[in-house]
């Protein structure tokens, strides 16, 4: 069974990427083994948020540079899941996940592995429909097969990135006579995300397959998962899926637990995620427990009903500061008050990704 | 001896008075024991933030109109203390401070004390400097008397309002001959929140008289008041003062006690400033216990050094949103996270209030 | 017949009326002439700009106190229109519309007439559809006879403030059995000023009654009114609409002429404006010409395109400045180069109000 | 003697290298000519705009796997400035100049010759100050040299990239005892720019060398080039100057001419500036006309009296949009209105580069 490696690195810059060039240098990964790369850029995390895509071009360029190939491989080997927004504490970093050949036994306790699972390429007119739900609920499986987890209850983070609509496909759908869920780019990455956190649902059972409908997806928001986590993009046509989750035998060192934050500022399922890998907390982490974290990450989103707690927010009414960079802002700060430390992974945009206002939290940590 | 009343009112919007009218119709507060109005307001607190002026206006007219007298005579009785920004859960809301005439036994335990005093008007060339700190401490001083309170222990929170410079009043100094400590207006609320904190600290005998002097205003930030709240406005040349500490006798059924924030995401200190009012926490505040709590009131900065707990933050490089947007975001999350409550008071701009980055928490509760 | 007045006033701040009440303190304006007060106030312009609600307060207050009124019958008698956003030259003002009861003779040269006019109070469900349109023609052709504006090539600006829907409107359809054209209150602010816009072009014979559908409205982009400024506003359901026009015998020294802006550089159309009110530039107005303006008004919004002369712009994929920000900043910055002066009203939002990217512009000027 | 090349190509993200790989590819431009790529990226154009650093890394790769030489080698050879922001209609770009070896008489017309010069490294105590000023100087005077250019009269546009001060850089003449211009980054890189204006303004003879001084840097505003367009970046220690003039003999079929912008709405200027290069303007540009227009190149500023035109304006006390993001979208505007075009260069931060709230205007145009 192979071994999962996942290592964070701070980033001084969306080009820098001399950490990941020193633990080559050093022998430490093995650039071949880079599974993904998961950073937190300093942009907006909005719509013209660039940090991103320079962020990826200079990890290609690394990457191809480094192991001798072309950049258009490295894309198709590698998933590169770019999140903008560093706001308030929140400090710019990126995960890599890594895996090699060997190592573990069937017997031994369940520790972190990660399997990586592709969707077919998916025609516009299937993007945030039903047609996605499945094909991304059966990719979910097959990611669980690939990293050896058996029970549903093992996975505790999927990270997908899924695709969007361009007006140039929502183009495409119409001249072959099909419509598109909506013609809004900006809109379709929220039925994207959404419909591939409820293919997560219905593959771990989080969800009741006979509620889930076109017209249940971006509307029925207590249809839930508990560990999905999606993000839309522009350079694919379908889902790239990470599953992490415990497994036996598993070969690394690092188990993954999770909980969900039920609103924004809900510092107690952070202690509970904490808990599920046994670092109990009263108010926040002790210096020693402190050195097992690896990383926390989280989903954030602006409580559409307009209140946390009863008390009216104002991020919705906000035109000068988006609403998803306030719910990073908080989320990030409440984690990074729990666990003491603000290199911490906080995602905008949670459809159906825990509860409305809500969303997951997974810890990974050092067994 | 006189009775503090602090009454905590949600704003639906920087306009609406319609809390504090109705508590004035029902006559649970007389409109003529009115001490103070501080209200966390939705702009973007920088300058051009025209809710606090907006609000200000709202509550003046509010006032003269029921109380019969002029919106001047008001404004000169009545301290109008107005903290712009409600990033992330942030909710706004008014505080209202007012002190009946009578109440109190001298031999009863130790209750919120509420003392208010003015400092003489300041040149233009003071501001910002040593004789602003001194006529400050002096007030302070006065203010405390005021509240009857002897030690200054019992001290704990000190919320200022003061002047800046504008061009016209440093070019009435240069006139004169004399020269102002900046000519850069925003600069200026930095040295006037300064010096104002420092007055605090001098009459509390937190900092070293001989420590303090011009050069070390905004420069020797090892110098710190912990209970010091300061806040500059255009439309005074003196300081107003608000001491709110606990004294035997008082016959108000509130106390008040503090701690102080040593980073954004000290959420240890903000369950030290909660356990001082009787209020113990482990994680969050439990239910039964938050009834008992008025209002939270903290000072909230991006770390200057550009690090919090070793982790580079991006708040003062941010060109987009401005650093003290980015720390209340912060410090408002940590806080309401523990408290359970999102419509607390934090404000931006913590000069020698608190260390570097962190800043003064203070807590109002039933006793 | 009534004599037209129309002053501008420049404001140093939202909450500035001293201006006018110099005016009416000189004697200069008779309190009781001011029909409306239509304001550029240095907000966002956006959903959260509260500088549009202080300044229509402050103007309430000084009018109520003036006159020795309510201000709620100054809201009833006084067209209050706020637009937010002095972006980039932009400078904030008033532009205050009286008319005195005598003046002119019905044979003298067509001049400036200002007729007022109000909607019936709409239900939820007809905003933004047909039913707002017609109604919204007939009350602009009763304005046309307040004002003595006999034919429709004599219009050249009506300015509407519309309705929006909030949430508890759309509830109290839903309860009904009513649907609403949205129940986003973004959205309905959109529907509103569109189908105003139409009920103008309809009132004027711009657009072809047959072609005027629920359907059309903001979408048949091409239906346009090429004198229509309509802005929704909270505060109101029905629509309160200003026709400036040019009447014979109107005893007013102004005239007023128009041109529609194809897009957001057209200063073309600003000459052509200037021109037909007597006013010829070749590049910017001549200094004794600029004595002749009064204002000049103008709609502004970034092209739906993304293109402005075959060249891709960034306003709409721009997450930290609203696209209307950016397209005030344009259309002032072109009217300013001509005319010479900065302090113009350029209002953004022009669903129906001239072409896609484009908009009217019209001007008022001493015969 | 060599034969400048002047392209400009439309970008559609700051990531976009296919329209110069288009030309190598066909064989319009040789990657060995190019002197310099000049890019107007969709950023903030402040502090944390990375649209800069990522078509840098873009534009550098591309040229590396071109010409077949490392990245470092290219950084060395290629000057590459990047001015971030696009507000209103400004259209992202690059623009490529290039010098081929041979071409031209020396008995032709006057025609554009492009000449380039470094200074040498400054010691970090020098920027900012009259070393800055004098080495400048010399190098603008070797430039011309280079360009084959004579008369200070003929040269149009000098565009430098100079440097600014971290925090590592002050520290460094610190230790050797040596104190820096401010220790405030952002500050650094006005005084840079400056002090490079005016070494521009002192080898053109635009300024008077007895009163240019240390003092004089950033405070006497009257001392101006009315050609100087400086900016700059942190990843280098000296200045990198481009100067662009008009030469007998050049071989090219271009020919460059400037005016200066009094104020940020002074349409006048960018006429006279294009009537230098042979194209009169009553309003517009003629269709005819605006084909020979290569592109516009301008600065851009907020004028720091608070007024235009004596009108107020808002930029500088904006704390939601930073002033020059204001200021560049009027004068693109401007420009754009007149040119017909909205693809021009306009960056901000003008001092010494014109006259305060203007700036320089410069055109290159097909002879």
């Amino acid at each position: 069974m192979s071994t999962a490696q996942v290592i964070r690195i701070a980033m001084s810059s969306p080009g820098d990427v001399s950490g990941l060039k020193s633990l080559f240098a050093s022998g430490r990964l093995a650039p071949g083994d880079v599974l993904a790369v998961l950073a937190k850029t300093e942009g907006n995390g909005c719509v013209n948020d660039y940090t991103r895509g320079y962020t990826t071009f200079a990890y290609q360029v690394l990457l191809a540079e480094t192991l001798g190939v072309s950049r258009e491989e490295i894309a198709r080997k590698v998933a590169f899941v770019m999140s903008g927004g560093t706001e308030g504490v929140l400090s710019p970093h990126v995960t890599i996940f890594a895996r090699a050949g060997a190592g573990g036994t069937a017997s031994g306790p369940k520790r972190l592995s990660i399997g990586v699972a592709h969707t077919r390429d998916f025609l516009p007119e299937e993007i945030g429909r039903m047609a996605m739900v499945h094909e991304t609920a059966r990719a979910v499986r097959a990611a669980m097969t690939d990293a050896g987890i058996d029970g549903e209850r093992d996975v505790h983070f999927v990270q997908i990135k899924c695709p969007l609509l361009t007006s140039e496909r929502s183009e495409d759908a119409r001249k072959r006579g099909r419509d598109v869920v909506t013609t809004d780019t900006y809109e379709s990455m929220g039925y994207s995300r959404g419909a591939s956190a409820l293919g997560v649902g219905l593959a771990l059972g989080e969800v009741d397959a006979g509620r889930v409908s076109d017209d249940a997806i971006c509307s029925e928001w207590q249809l839930q998962s508990a560990v999905a986590s999606t993000s839309a993009g522009v350079e694919l046509m379908n889902c790239e899926i990470i599953v992490m989750g415990n497994a036996a035998g598993a070969g690394s060192d690092l188990v993954i637990g999770h909980s969900v934050m039920r609103d924004a500022i809900d510092g107690e399922a952070v202690r509970e995620a904490l808990g599920s890998v046994g670092i109990h907390v009263n108010g926040s982490v002790r210096t020693a427990d402190a050195e097992r974290i690896v990383n926390v990450f989280a989903k954030a989103e602006a409580d559409p009903s307009g209140y946390v707690r009863g008390r009216r927010h104002t991020m919705l009414n906000d035109s000068d500061i988006n609403n998803t960079r306030h719910a990073r802002a908080v989320v990030s700060a409440v984690i990074a008050s729990i666990v003491g430390d603000p290199m911490v992974y906080v995602s905008g945009g949670a459809e159906h990704q825990g509860p409305p206002g809500g969303g997951p939290v997974a810890v990974i940590a050092r067994a």
